[in-house]
């Protein structure tokens, strides 16, 4: 399994993805799932998946590839974000149709991924995309905010408590940190490293990024103080009156 | 969907089933999924299900009309909970093997249930199962102490964090509101009234209960606080250091 998050408000963007990647139990690893593509003070874009590595790997491998080759079309050349998102979609449907060809399988259920796409083209408001598996996508809004992916639903909480459109880049950041350490907690199948990367409006520039692992300690700081404060909460709430059961 | 929960405590056991049911967005009813059985002073039982509505109610029924009418073996006649687990289980199987018969469908996943059964008898200890879908089932252990049915990750880190078997019943408790505020706050499937029951270990009564709803002063207290403390947490949490991004 997978968990990735990201949260385009006001100021920027937040990106995180964890890099477990498991088929049952026994084949665990570590992969990079979250990518970044652009050209300094043009166009930053980020790309994030889950789902089957193979199909994500290989939509990542042709996109990077069309780049290197300097194709008419690729997401160097791209008009506008939406195109971009256009493009990810229609690379994944190509890399699915092909695996269920060459596996002679027409139910290739298991070649399935999803992608989020963020990021900004000069003169163009910054947008994020989540790409379905269909190769379709939806943009997100200052009513909604964020897209998750993957092992989303533990995580889920923290964000729908402090995450809007307005919340500080830094505060939302660690929102998603602590989404990240509920998730983990809760579920084997989402592991450290985690790539972090946050990305200024308008800055056009490659995002400032960070592998957080097992040892970084500002993420342990803050995980301990976030779990003490948990607890300590659940404690100083008020007791429930005399007779408020048995109604 | 359903969310329901119950924790084995050292000093006794919390229950709580919320009353939503939905088949589509366009069918949302509100049922009891929690049921008391047992006689004062010699045992106590409570059942939670999720799943099916009908298997469930079918499964509720039969256990209740086996009870009235007195029938050799019922849920206040076995010897030992684990027997009432297993009662309830090969209940749920009969009832969904006939669903499949009626319906002449062999794939039947709709006529699928959960349950959860806790209580005590005399001279024995409390003890929570899960019965799984197939009948059979676990018990709950001071390692593992609460079990979960139905719409269960949005609520599971809190419960994660803050309960063990050695937290006091108090505490226990509004965890497991705060887990069903989460739940409801991220998931439209799971709706109030919550029923909620506690159960003081050797009190062999009939245990404390109440319906909370919209309205009830207490939940919305601590619902309110607990948000408000929580952002307030995020906001306290140290901020990164310089530099901690581009590594």
């Amino acid at each position: 399994m997978t968990y990735c998050a990201a949260i385009r408000l006001k100021d920027g963007m937040v990106f995180a993805s964890d890099t477990r990647t498991n088929a049952g139990v026994d084949h665990i690893s570590t992969f990079r799932k979250l990518y970044q593509y652009g050209i300094e003070g043009e166009r930053v874009m980020v790309l994030q998946t889950a789902g089957s590595l193979a199909t994500s790997q290989a939509v990542f491998t042709k996109l990077q590839h069309d780049i290197d080759q300097r194709y008419e079309s690729n997401l160097n050349t791209v008009l506008t974000l939406f195109d971009a998102a256009q493009m990810v979609g229609e690379c994944m449907r190509n890399v699915m149709n092909h695996a269920k060809t060459v596996a002679n399988d027409d139910n290739g259920s298991q070649f399935t991924s999803s992608f989020m796409l963020g990021g900004q083209i000069k003169g163009q408001p910054p947008e994020l995309y989540m790409i379905y598996p269909e190769g379709n996508c939806i943009r997100a809004t200052k009513d909604t905010p964020f897209f998750q992916l993957g092992e989303s639903k533990y995580g889920k909480p923290i964000l729908d408590r402090s995450v809007t459109y307005d919340t500080d880049i830094q505060h939302a950041a660690r929102a998603l940190m602590l989404s990240f350490d509920s998730t983990i907690h809760s579920n084997l199948s989402v592991g450290m490293p985690i790539d972090f990367v946050i990305y200024k409006s308008d800055s056009l520039e490659t995002p400032e990024g960070r592998r957080i692992d097992e040892n970084d300690e500002y993420f342990n700081t803050i995980r301990r103080q976030w779990s003490k404060a948990l607890r300590n909460i659940l404690v100083e709430l008020p007791e429930y009156p005399d007779n408020y059961w048995n109604k």
